[in-house]
C-alpha cells in the first residue's frame, strides 16, 4: 500500500497528480492527515483526482474515510486515513 | 436527496448520527462544508458515521467528494460537497 502523507501547505494540484498516478499503477491509495488544514488539502486534492481518473474513462473512485493514531516526534496524534480506490 | 450542511463549529458526533439516520432511510445524503474547519468537522462525522452503519451489518459507506459553488449572504463560494452512499 502506497502511503501520501499530505500537509496543510501541500498543493491539492500535486498531490491530486500523485493520487491519479498511485491508483493507475496500484488501483489503491492511502492518505495520511493531521489536523483541519491538511484534511481539507486532502479532500479538494481527491476532488481533483476525480476529474483526472474520470478523463480517463475509468470508473468514479471510492474513498472511505477513518481514523489512525500516528506517532510524530514521539507524541500520539489522531489523523484521518483516506483509502482510496477505483 | 437530504443535504446537511456542516459548519466548522458542527458537532462531528451530532453529525454522524444524522448522516447514519438518513442513509438508513433514504440509502444516500448530502453533505455541503466551506472553508478547512467545516471540511474536517464533515470527514470526522463520515468517519464516525461508518462505524455506526458497519454496526448495523450493512456494507460499508462510499463518499464522493467534489466542489461546488455555493451562494452565502449573495456572495459566490466554492465549497466541497460529500456524497455518502451505502
Amino acid at each position: 500500500m502506497v502511503i501520501l502523507k499530505v500537509a496543510a501547505r501541500s498543493n491539492p494540484n500535486s498531490v491530486s497528480g500523485a493520487i491519479a498516478g498511485v491508483l493507475e499503477e496500484h488501483g489503491v491509495v492511502e492518505l495520511h492527515a493531521i489536523g483541519a488544514g491538511a484534511v481539507n488539502q486532502t479532500v479538494k486534492a481527491i476532488a481533483i483526482a476525480r476529474r483526472l481518473v474520470e478523463k480517463e474513462g475509468s470508473p468514479s473512485i471510492k474513498v472511505i474515510p477513518g481514523f489512525i493514531e500516528l506517532k510524530i516526534d514521539g507524541e500520539r496524534k489522531t489523523g484521518i486515513r483516506f483509502i482510496v480506490e477505483r
